[in-house]
């Protein structure tokens, strides 16, 4: 029996939208850790941590929680549920040493600073980020995400990113990952990743953020090829590097 | 000939107390090249700049600038000056490739998040930096340090620290070195340095805000103790450590 891994899924079958899920799917398929994937809709997350007797310790982006979020895995070999995907990499690192790391050469406190810096600029391009999600759910989920996100951002889902906003909303994105490219332009030009040729957390926080556009909104469409054009095309580089750990 | 390092010379000989400089002096004896020092006192950095015909290139905290500086080194195997003590240890990365990196296995990137997140903080204990450089500085340079940071702080010198201050100044300090105790913490103990036992840029800034304490007051100081019992050792051990490459 492999690993679980529990994501979220959308009307695009067999991908999600949530950066967060992303993240893990990334970091079990650069570790090379078996997996199965077990989908899981909005409205039946609390019930599944409920039925599984978890106690959620993700806490919320203003600092309050913990309460129950995906990804979450659960791993055979120690009968242990891990929520939250910064614990899961870090569980995952510690008990396959011998997997590629995604902190190698001990970097987890240095790219801890650079997940605080980008986290914190993220939010930034939040209403894009939240209208992807909603925009790809399923039936099953789409009451119920309105609904909490509703009351948590206090607008209407229709008018997070009216229409006449898209390119004021692409252009926040776009100056984030300006920032970022300043970072990444440090690798010396040796890979696509910020350490140049070995991926780390760094950039799967980076591309699960990127890659959700490409399953929003297909790799033909205009709004993605815009961000591929971005920062002499580094991000498209990345997420098609990464595609062989989708 | 040798490389020279400019540094600003301080009452106790042998010793500068900028951490700018000292981040150069680390940099330099970490990869193990040979340089020489020259001394400068504060009024004499802008007549060297002169004299040597370098465009200034560092930038002031708000951004204004470029303004002369020091550290400043010589290369005499190039024959260039290079100012700005990033500009400078992104040199010797590339100039001595062979050399022990500061920015190891491709950080470049990574580091720069975690300098970008430490100087922001360490703005916050600025008075107390400040005040330190000052107590210790020769007679040729208080006249003109005075002048210079008065009028860009708005604050007498003697008003920067009032002994009643002094305490809530350390836990400034304090509370900016703990949130980088937690980065430090993610090295799974293997080492002084935050990717465990290599040194690198990251750790080289944090010393060099800290060893001007040892230095100003002395390892047997009340001040000195308090700083070294913070964070379970976390500060003197790094420091300590560090001393081979002083």
């Amino acid at each position: 029996m492999s690993i679980i891994l529990y994501d979220i899924p959308s009307t695009s079958r067999g991908y999600s939208v949530s950066p967060n899920t992303w993240r893990i799917r990334y970091c079990l398929n650069i570790k090379g850790i078996p997996y199965t994937t077990e989908w899981v809709e909005f409205p039946d997350i609390v019930p599944l941590y409920k039925k599984l007797g978890v106690a959620p310790t993700a806490k919320k982006l203003d600092g309050s929680g913990p309460h129950p979020t995906l990804p979450m895995i659960y791993d055979p070999s120690t009968n242990t549920y891990i929520p939250d995907s910064l614990a899961i990499a870090e569980y995952l690192e510690s008990q396959y040493p011998e997997a590629p790391q995604v902190f190698p050469h001990n970097t987890g406190g240095l790219i801890q600073a650079f997940s605080d810096m980008f986290l914190l600029r993220v939010v930034e391009a939040r209403n894009l980020l939240t209208w992807n999600i909603f925009a790809k759910l399923n039936p099953a989920s789409i009451g119920y995400y309105r609904e909490v996100r509703e009351k948590a951002l206090g607008v209407k889902m229709e008018e997070l990113v009216p229409d006449d906003q898209l390119v004021a909303e692409l252009d926040r994105l776009k100056a984030i990952l300006g920032k970022i490219d300043e970072l990444y332009a440090k690798n010396g030009g040796k890979g696509p990743y910020i350490m140049g040729d070995v991926p780390s957390w760094a950039d799967i926080l980076v591309a699960s953020v990127v890659v959700v556009f490409r399953v929003s909104y297909g790799d033909g469409s205009e709004i993605w090829k815009k961000i591929v054009s971005w920062n002499e095309g580094r991000w498209g580089i990345l997420v098609d590097d990464m595609k062989r750990y989708e």
